[in-house]
């Protein structure tokens, strides 16, 4: 990266300062706008803090979602999970609005655990080591509370026998060089990285061909995974199915900065099976935009915009808006320091992850009902 | 092709008079030299013809495969059928051979049905049509004799969670750039073409897999499908596996000319399926080594050599050796007219197929022995 303006967003490399204002048209995505929103609301009842924060930014094709759903046509979801470690709280966006669309819209989710590519992307990864990732992620998932009856989970090479038809028709349409301009792979990528995309597709249309019929699909993510859909978008009408529409998430930034991004360096993010201690550690040693000394701090006021604690309670921690904003204007103004800030937010994802861990051993003993194998 | 001399040999595209001395080299195949010979008949009793005429006429680690068994380390086998079509005579010459070699070492056969590779590789034709292919193609490989105990036929898409989680094992040695200096595949080769090679390495080492210990595997094949394994070789040390050994065969000359290849136009070449009048019609139009009229062929004798009457019998339907050379010597004399010689061939393959026909007809039943599925 040659300046601080640069940043990097592959599905492989997420890397700098992301500029979202910049990757909508870059990536040629629509931004949610308040309108869409308005009547996203109106099928809804009430809006995600997600939403109303634009931690969902963009979209494709969500009106047209919206179109189908107001005629009577129902909509499935369809999202994913790359199981090269453990889960941390920036991957809980997407699965959890994946819950909350689910809900709303009562609607079936295929959730794709996408074993090979980590094995084919990770020179160090064994399909061995991956597999133990994908069980430990898949408690996870579960652990969100989707309705068993409604969400299928399922790894690749477990469900390869039904998803490889497909994807040799997706691979058929696809040549080399669309690879290389979508993702930059190139001479040297290995051939298994080079076919990957084709079975990330298949999960766009799974529904419509179970069914018979073609059947609208959603994909809640988080905006890295948008390259392989404008793949799956070019080539779906050209197999008679309809294009996905996509709603796509921010990240989460690092406990270290903004700039930087978590899920390599462990300290930098709050794993799902961190213990108390892991959790007041990592917070205490956040990176804050806080002075260097109480009296300056009361004085002068800190800076939430560059504040790694704040944005953790913008992302996923503090759900009430007023309060949200009370405690920007409370560290803005010197009021709150970042001792008890950092305190606070300790507090609540301590509280979060008792729960989810709770949930997390007891999906142990209801896997089976969501996992989908051939 | 610049001129005569020019020849293609690829998994994809045979064309023009193939110069097997020529590829020897530019394959870096061994030949099968009359020592090697001698040494697998003392291990087999005797010689199929194949050997004898060196129908195959080349190998790699042959000798290898002969020492391990010696020390009494058996082999397996595995050959495989791209279904995108009828079978014709020129595709049973490997499977005759397979055959033969099971009987002779008591060797386990793995048959692999690449519905996949076709799919990929042919714009025109549908997995549903070529799901027809594979089970017309199955009956006539049940039809040619193999133990149902000791063989197993498998098409990629009905086997695919076995051969995935191997496949992109492979895949993950494999980058685009030997890919193209293999098979000449390209920037605007589809995505499934360019990874399918990974999934037709797999078979040379599915047994060890399944036993769990390296068992050596003999691959007889028409010498096309090399290049694949020489990916093959260079990737299975890689992932802890012996090198597959090769055994290579020819190609069965068209109806039309020495220089025609056979798969595409109908009236070249005799289907399995083809009835009493078809193949008199076409051995009555093959291309001969015959003179314009009955005068001069009596007064000058014909040329075998180029004559693909003789070029059937010697590579297929006439087994007595000293017939054959009688048969050759009477062309060559004047004493054979074509007619004579294209009736005699003529009776021979008739016989033929309509024992083929009767085993392919009762394979219908058991075809459920032989196949392998997830």
């Amino acid at each position: 990266m040659s300046n601080e303006n640069e940043f990097i967003v592959t599905p492989w490399e997420v890397k700098g300062k992301i500029d979202y204002e910049r990757l909508i048209k870059d990536f040629g995505l629509q931004p949610l706008t308040n309108e869409l929103l308005k009547r996203l609301e109106k099928n809804t009842g009430e809006l995600h803090f997600f939403l109303k924060r634009k931690i969902f930014f963009a979209h494709r094709d969500l009106d047209w979602i919206l179109d189908e759903y107001e005629k009577g046509n129902s909509f499935y979801l369809y999202t994913g999970r790359g199981p090269s470690g453990s889960t941390h709280i920036g991957h809980l966006i997407p699965w959890v609005f994946a819950k909350w669309l689910q809900e709303k819209f009562n609607a079936k989710l295929y959730f794709q655990i996408t074993d090979d590519e980590k094995f084919l992307f990770k020179p160090e990864l064994t399909l061995e080591e991956i597999k133990e990732f994908s069980y430990e992620n898949i408690l996870d998932i579960i652990a969100i509370g989707f309705d068993p009856n409604k969400t299928k989970i399922f790894m690749d090479t477990e469900y390869i026998k039904t998803l490889y038809k497909e994807a040799i028709k997706v691979a058929k349409k696809i040549t080399f060089s669309t690879i290389k301009a979508v993702f930059g792979l190139n001479e040297s990528s290995n051939i298994g990285e080079i076919f990957f995309t084709s079975l990330q597709s298949v999960p766009a249309f799974i529904e419509s061909i179970k069914q018979g019929k073609n059947i609208p699909c959603l994909i809640p993510l988080a905006v890295d995974q948008d390259p392989h859909f404008r793949i799956t978008r070019d080539v779906a009408p050209k197999l008679g199915f309809y294009k996905p529409a996509i709603i796509h998430s921010k990240f989460l930034p690092s406990l270290a900065g903004l700039d930087k991004m978590s899920s390599s360096a462990p300290q930098s993010c709050i794993f799902t099976i961190d213990k108390e201690e892991d959790v007041k550690k990592k917070i205490w040693n956040a990176f804050t935009g806080g002075r260097g000394n109480i009296e300056d701090q009361r004085k002068y006021g800190g800076n939430p915009d560059i504040c790694t604690i704040y944005y953790y309670l913008y992302y996923f921690f503090e759900h009430d808006e007023k309060s949200l904003k009370e405690q920007y204007e409370n560290c803005k103004s010197g009021r709150l320091l970042c001792g008890e800030h950092k305190m606070y937010l300790t507090k609540l994802i301590i509280d979060f992850l008792k729960n989810h861990q709770r949930n997390r051993e007891k999906a142990r003993n209801i896997i089976d009902k969501f996992i989908l194998r051939d």
